[in-house]
């Protein structure tokens, strides 16, 4: 079934997941799609044919059951399991990341940092070690790594990333303001690139500025 | 002209521009379409018209002027203005981002920090001062600010945001784990929603193990 749902509606399913997650913690046992539509700022038709996508739960007259629904959209988006994560790139953005409490709450668990910088080879962030980089294939072979999170200079991320799917690592969050060289068959890539949003940003004022 | 561009447009276009930057540093003088869609992974019929939108500088038989068109793609993208940003949270993200050199390059110019916590107050980050945020609307009065980062937690970014939009900053970049509640005419809003980014990594890496 889940083959069929276009990218477009993936896209939107976190943002679902975030939406009832704040609604479960208001207490809120169901709503309906207008209801959800309007805190959503989506169209309800919308909402009801993106969750038609995973079955329908909608029922008429009485709307979405929210904990029901919230717990569907986090098994499909696959947060019901847990998925270990390495950083590559200690420095302030490894740090931050390693210190984001909240992702361990969907399962997203930081098990181990990665730097050649010897001031931070040895130290901790949150209870997580820094290692040498040289202890990466190491780690690899004797750790279950479902993802590496790349924050580290663009002119090393490339060979990093090669490196780190012939280690076998399935998927890489890349940071590095790089569009990685890697073939979709061997590794799974989301990229988040801080300038590029930075120059969408940048280019909506200057042409609100101008229109 | 540039009214007509199409938001997915828009969303190609820091890519072509950091393609670009990069054919620039090998001091490539000249690229056809498509030997820059192969670099991109983007069709050659596509380059050609997402830059037709600008004028179509490329000619028969010679190809894209690297140069010219990284510049023009540049002054489109508001890259040859000055941006100061100010940064509200100075955790670990926010250093992360005051350190951000690079940032600099294309004329984003972080200027101040705030924060609440009193071991961060009155430090600095590369230079920039972390102020607590009580003097936020005073430095909003004095200084030009272009665009407001949010790096704190949801519970507080929305009254901040808020706050900000009333002191007539027109931009906010916003990293907290939700959706501002904020209308589109007062006030221009780019999400960098890291939790989202992780979850469609997570559905990935679900599919592609029962596929």
């Amino acid at each position: 079934m889940t083959k069929e749902i276009s990218q477009a509606v993936i896209k939107r399913m976190p943002r679902y997941y975030r939406y009832l997650g704040e609604l479960l913690d208001d207490n809120v046992e169901r709503i309906s799609s207008r209801d959800l539509s309007k805190r959503m700022n989506v169209t309800a038709s919308q909402i009801r044919q993106d969750l038609n996508n995973f079955g329908g739960f909608g029922q008429q007259g009485y709307g979405y059951n929210v904990k029901f629904l919230y717990e569907v959209i986090g098994r499909i988006l696959g947060l019901d399991q847990t998925h270990n994560i390495i950083v590559i790139g200690a420095g302030n953005l490894g740090q931050a990341l390693a210190n984001y409490v909240k992702f361990e709450k969907f399962g997203f668990v930081i098990t181990a940092l990665f730097d050649v910088d010897p001031e931070l080879v040895g130290t901790k962030v949150r209870n997580i070690p820094v290692h040498n980089i040289d202890e990466l294939d190491e780690f690899c072979k004797e750790n279950d790594v479902d993802i590496a999170a790349l924050t580290l200079p663009k002119s090393k991320a490339d060979t990093v990333a090669h490196h780190l799917v012939d280690l076998g690592v399935g998927a890489i969050w890349n940071f590095a303001h790089v569009d990685l060289d890697l073939r979709e068959d061997d590794v799974i890539v989301e990229n988040v690139h801080l300038s590029d949003s930075l120059m969408r940003l940048s280019y909506n004022i200057v042409q609100k500025k101008f229109n």
